[in-house]
């Protein structure tokens, strides 16, 4: 069977580019020839029953995805559906289960049928969860990704740039690796003395996911976790790495985007995209946050709103959010909901910035009924519009005006 | 006597420049030359007795307000004490007390007694609350100004860039005109006939303010209020008469700095700062926000850090905070703790970017201990120690790790 690639290369619009087209700026066709050009990826396992397909990459909206996933020390299942439906009732595009306790395989089942939008997981962790690390072969982690494949995920992270010759790099760090996917492996590495199985057969890895086409994203298992780092040589020798990788990819028909940074200071983000975009070339770039400093443990959603700003004005398509919770403990539903409207947020305020068709329209809209003091439509516009009639409601307001100016309220009369 | 302003033309160091430039990566010579050079100003009235001086302008730490002030519909003086405390607690470098409601003179004086940040007002509001527009007199203005200088406040807005020639610009507008200053004046310039007396008689305003040495703030009363006026020909004209305005309170010895806008997508920030700068003889710039979408009421904390982290990486030094109850009602204690984190972090991660001297130490030394799972210390150096605190309880963590990851966490080990 073909690949969505497949179809794009031959010049064939899918079903699936049909409707992912229709929340873009571009139609079918051209969605088809960014896909062909490595330029978008469009993320469909043709086992995700019910999925509704979004495509990801240049001159389209930017998109955010959110991280859920059980911890060890919270296992339930229930818990993270909940938090699934959150973040796309809140307008996550993607979901990633992220799942390291309790029934994994069932979380992700449930997850995968639970929602419409792509799934994401990062296969490596249950090859490794349970399992003393000296007892993790190389076939645990093909298998893990096989079964994460046949059951319907969307995307899936391969920290297939994590080698041996970062060892020696990361030892030098301040913060060290932040990466779950890259600190298991490389501490599988050192132990082993072995090469990392996904690097060294990333071949092997192309043939699963090209069955049920899914959609590789390679992995930082080497991003930087504190300014400090940010734009090291670990860091940029595993990118020039997945940049080669990704030009693997595409001859065998497989979709791919590369993950990005993590702790970067304002000054070096435009420099990181654009680094990203000529090594890997110009495949779609997802970022996590990026968060601009270390000082705001409790504000990371914040942190990393300005920075996903920044990187997707200059170019990056894909935020991964970060909640309030990072840096300090598990999300919860709340900070799942803050995480990804700031992201949205971000995404947003780039999508203008960098003159993504009709993207100021909502903001033009909003405005315009601002400027009438009509509520309701303004509410109705509203990214949260649950919050803001939380917020005009508890401040009492007595007229039509809000309480900030009262009847001196500068919208009206002029 | 003379001024500061005075003082650092004549190459003099004083207390106050002393005090001021502790916390700063220049000396008091050095902040003596910028003052005198107009790049800085330091906000001292010689009546606000137990004032802690700062400074603002370029190359030095990127100053954080917080507006609080009562509201004809909640008049509490305790509630806008609280505030004002609030964000001195958080961080605030500056308060603005902007109060319509109640007793105002008592609030002010009560605001200037108690806190030891520098204090700014707008005097304008008073000339005209309680009053019908068509009774006041331009004595009624000039009077609430002398009042407030008089009562130890250490910077005012004035908004003497709105003229005449504004009312046809603004009713093209989408969004009107959306400072309570600016929508006072020329409501008042409309029906009077008459033009701007902050405009018209800008040196006797100079002549109070040398006085007690209050620094100018040159208020954006057309400051745009949507997207979509972002950097419209009203904004631009009043901004350029602002910068022939700036430049007549050099030879009286008033220090002065500018105040921007307000509704900016991210694209034209650089832009409108630069603008700023060069119209301006780059006289301190002072932005409300920006916010950058307008999308999303009960967010505007986040949207204008995004604006505000960019704006000041560009050359801004001084960000007014806007609350999550920006557009909604009249902030609450917990609104302004979250705009003041927000607004420092934006400026934080500008002073970084911009290589402010020291300015990313801060954020190696906790990066240095979250690396060493030091809580206690990742506690201490946090933006906001209770918070951090808070999150790390609730999760429930097990052991030294957090619930994110538990024992599979990334920074042990490598």
């Amino acid at each position: 069977m073909s690949t969505q690639l497949q179809y794009a290369r031959k010049g064939k619009a899918t079903r699936e580019m049909r409707v992912a087209a229709r929340e873009e700026p571009v139609n079918a066709r051209q969605l088809g020839k960014l896909i062909a050009a490595g330029k978008a990826v469009l993320p469909a396992n043709r086992k995700h029953e019910g999925l509704r397909p979004i495509a990801i990459g240049q001159g389209l909206r930017t998109k955010v995805n959110a991280n859920i996933g059980s911890s060890p020390l919270h296992p339930s299942l229930k818990e993270e559906l909940r938090k699934a439906r959150t973040a796309v009732k809140y307008g996550a595009d993607t979901v990633m289960d992220l799942s390291l306790g309790g029934n994994i395989d069932r979380i992700r089942k449930t997850i995968v049928k639970s929602i419409s939008v792509p799934v994401g997981t990062v296969p490596l962790y249950q090859a490794f969860v349970g399992r003393d690390l000296r007892e993790v072969s190389e076939d645990d982690m093909f298998n893990s990704i096989e079964r994460h494949c046949n059951d319907g995920v969307d995307f899936i992270t391969v920290h297939s740039g994590v080698t041996r010759k970062a060892l020696p790099l990361v030892k030098k760090r301040h913060a060290g690796v932040v990466s779950r996917g890259g600190s298991l492996l490389l501490k599988w590495i050192a132990f082993t003395g072995q090469e990392n199985p996904l690097y060294k057969n990333f071949d092997y890895i192309l043939e699963i996911a090209r069955q049920n086409d899914v959609t590789l994203s390679l992995g930082d298992g080497l991003r930087p976790g504190s300014l400090k780092d940010a734009t090291d040589k670990a860091q940029l020798q595993e990118l020039q790495l997945l940049g080669k990788l990704a030009k693997r990819a595409k001859p065998k028909n497989v979709q791919v985007m590369i993950e990005g940074p993590g702790h970067v200071p304002l000054h070096q983000i435009e420099r990181n995209v654009r680094l990203q975009k000529r090594l890997c070339g110009n495949a779609p770039f997802y970022v996590l946050g990026p968060i601009v400093t270390d000082i705001a443990p409790g504000y990371d959603h914040i942190t990393s709103a300005i920075g996903g700003a920044l990187a997707a004005y200059h170019g990056a398509n894909f935020l991964c959010y970060v909640t309030p919770a990072e840096h300090l403990g598990l999300p919860g539903i709340e900070d799942v909901k803050e995480g990804v409207i700031a992201a949205r947020i971000a995404g947003h305020a780039a999508d203008i910035a960098k003159g993504v068709k009709n993207a100021e329209k909502w903001d033009d809209e909003i405005s315009f009924y601002r400027k009438k003091l009509n509520w309701k439509k303004v509410f109705d516009l509203a990214i949260d519009r649950e919050k803001a009639i939380t917020y005009r409601k508890k401040s009492m307001p007595k007229g039509k005006e809000c309480t900030m100016c009262g009847k001196y309220c500068a919208l009206k009369g002029l």
